[in-house]
């Protein structure tokens, strides 16, 4: 606490990003990023970059970008919202439809943004325990509170939620604004975009990030009726009318354009996931279902800490969260098969040798 | 106001930006762009884009950015902040250091964003009176206050404040911080960055949008010590860990490591606005001086908004801001010499049609 920061800011903590070790080359399975380049498209367009697009400030409303994700979803421009990745457009979510008065709701395990978004704004919320198994139970989220938020798939469990269950909370809460934020919805999982002209306090949130291969560019966007759409639009004008930079917008169009190369890209990282969670399976893992390009596993005998340890010993970096209830587990990004094959091979030998250890370990009491 | 709005939504409104239409080619001299094209390094470092940067997470620290603005300051790289544009970084500096328990302070004529990121954290503010000729007088703030933050060269003035005065402020509120918002000060005026060293409470924020050409590439970023720089860091993790994408900040690093292009694109840019700030006395205007990219301007008998209009059917855009104190000025961007003679001739055809008819005007009732 610095004697010049405001009470506010002196209330909250900062979310801790994936590490991004520059120290030496790693086989990267910790921050969820897409193992397959961009279309081409993307890189033919931004390696065509003018004078012009730099000089001169974007179009603040990015409208030819909205055209282009309301054309793909078949909605109108006025239903999307655009932001700089899609951590910008949930900052903007929650200080927009989120409100003092009551408690905002979402699972004790989700993405860890949350908590601190609400920190941000002064927002009280209640964790609501996911299952034993890691689902998220509908029945267990009240009928009035400040707005619900749901990770679907979930982060960091990859466990999906049907639509159908998330109609059910959306005719119980009609008068709060329930946010689905499909970060890895493309993975294999049935969006609830379907929903919006049915539901005027449904907004979906996705990201470019991960099923369009655009870490880099920073493009996330929001989908829902028009009066939540314009209620993000008056909160993005009170902090930074123009977000998105040219070659974003560019870039993005030409992402979401090229439907084929995203699908047969996301196609394969379901099938590689899918194939990785059987041979885990196999080696003695506990794999949590997932339809995201992630698996949360733990292993019998090897403590997720030691996991993570070893594997970036060699070379490999997954994600360890220390949190209650999932400090068992390692999450592991889906990365090519080759990188999945070299994952498991070293896995395959720390377990080996773990176990060994482990079981000694284990059995000296006894 | 929608009935999903939050309270906090409801209470702001939201910053307009100087219009960018798209019906026909304007002389754009509305939002201060520059005429001149960005480093050629940067197009070169652009047009070598390659996967790996779009598909990987930026840095969220941007260190090799943080890395070359400090540099090229003499600072530390823990003494730089970075943001997508300087909009976002002020929408930082708003919620990490202005307190709600005392009101800021700026001056009656400046940024109009100012109050709407009051409006946004709940903040109260105090907006101090320019002098009669625009000149912000140091004596006319408090001691004690909330924070100050003053644009220089102010907008949309123009006029600049030696930083001798600014010092006076900063040695008087010990207490709170002085932000100088330095968006405009490439084109003539004296930096208070060398101050840094010795005000613990002086925050320096400045942009690559004007003075490098870089409007369309979102990056800005603000300087001072540790203390408050790593409050903005606490800030933006609580909003939005990757404001910058890869190529933000691979452009942003070759601006500015090159020097001499942006020293001359500056250097001819300022002596366009001083050869038409004479051309302007000439043809009977008041001109504000200014040391930015930009001059405010009325005429004795042609009224602003009209001038705006005329301007405009003839394919020239200039701002007009319907405020009080500057009703009567219009602010006109300043383009290249070829942009700026073609706006002479035809801002000289209008004054002359309008003055005789003016005069017809007034005289008829004498």
């Amino acid at each position: 606490m610095n004697r010049y920061w405001s009470k506010r800011l002196g209330e909250i903590t900062a979310y801790q990003a994936g590490e991004q070790p520059q120290d030496r080359t790693y086989i990267k399975l910790n921050t969820n990023e897409n193992p397959y380049p961009p279309s081409g498209k993307v890189l033919a367009r931004l390696n065509q970059v003018d004078t012009e697009m730099l000089r001169r400030y974007p179009d603040p409303d990015a409208r030819l970008l909205k055209q282009a994700i309301a054309s793909y979803y078949d909605l109108e421009p006025g239903m999307v919202f655009t932001g700089n990745g899609s951590d910008e457009v949930l900052g903007h979510v929650f200080m927009a439809f989120f409100d003092q008065s009551a408690p905002v709701c979402f699972p004790d395990i989700t993405y860890s943004f949350y908590p601190i978004y609400c920190a941000r704004y002064g927002l009280s919320y209640i964790q609501i325990p996911l299952t034993s198994d890691f689902r998220i139970d509908p029945d267990t989220y009240p009928d009035r509170c400040g707005g619900i938020i749901l990770a679907n798939p979930n982060a960091p469990t990859g466990r999906f939620l049907e639509p159908a269950q998330i109609k059910k909370l959306l005719g119980r809460n009609p008068d709060s604004v329930i946010v689905i934020d499909e970060a890895y919805i493309d993975f294999g999982g049935a969006s609830c975009i379907p929903m919006i002209r049915e539901y005027p306090n449904l907004l979906v949130v996705q990201t470019l990030s991960k099923s369009r291969s655009l870490a880099g560019l920073r493009v996330g966007f929001a989908l829902g009726q028009m009066g939540l759409i314009c209620g993000l639009e008056i909160a993005k004008n009170s902090f930074n009318s123009y977000p998105l930079g040219s070659l974003a917008i560019a870039g993005a169009i030409e992402a979401i354009n090229d439907q084929d190369h995203y699908l047969q890209c996301t196609g394969k990282v379901a099938e590689t996931r899918d194939w990785l969670s059987g041979c885990l399976l196999g080696l003695g893992f506990d794999v949590i279902p997932s339809l995201a390009n992630f698996l949360m596993i733990r292993h019998a005998s090897v403590q997720a800490e030691v996991l993570y340890q070893k594997l970036r010993e060699r070379g490999i970096l997954v994600r360890y969260f220390n949190a209650p209830r999932i400090s068992d587990y390692i999450r592991v990004s889906i990365g090519t098969r080759a990188d999945m094959q070299e994952f498991l091979r070293n896995i395959g030998e720390i377990t080996a040798a773990g176990t060994s250890i482990g079981t000694k370990a284990v059995s000296l009491p006894l």
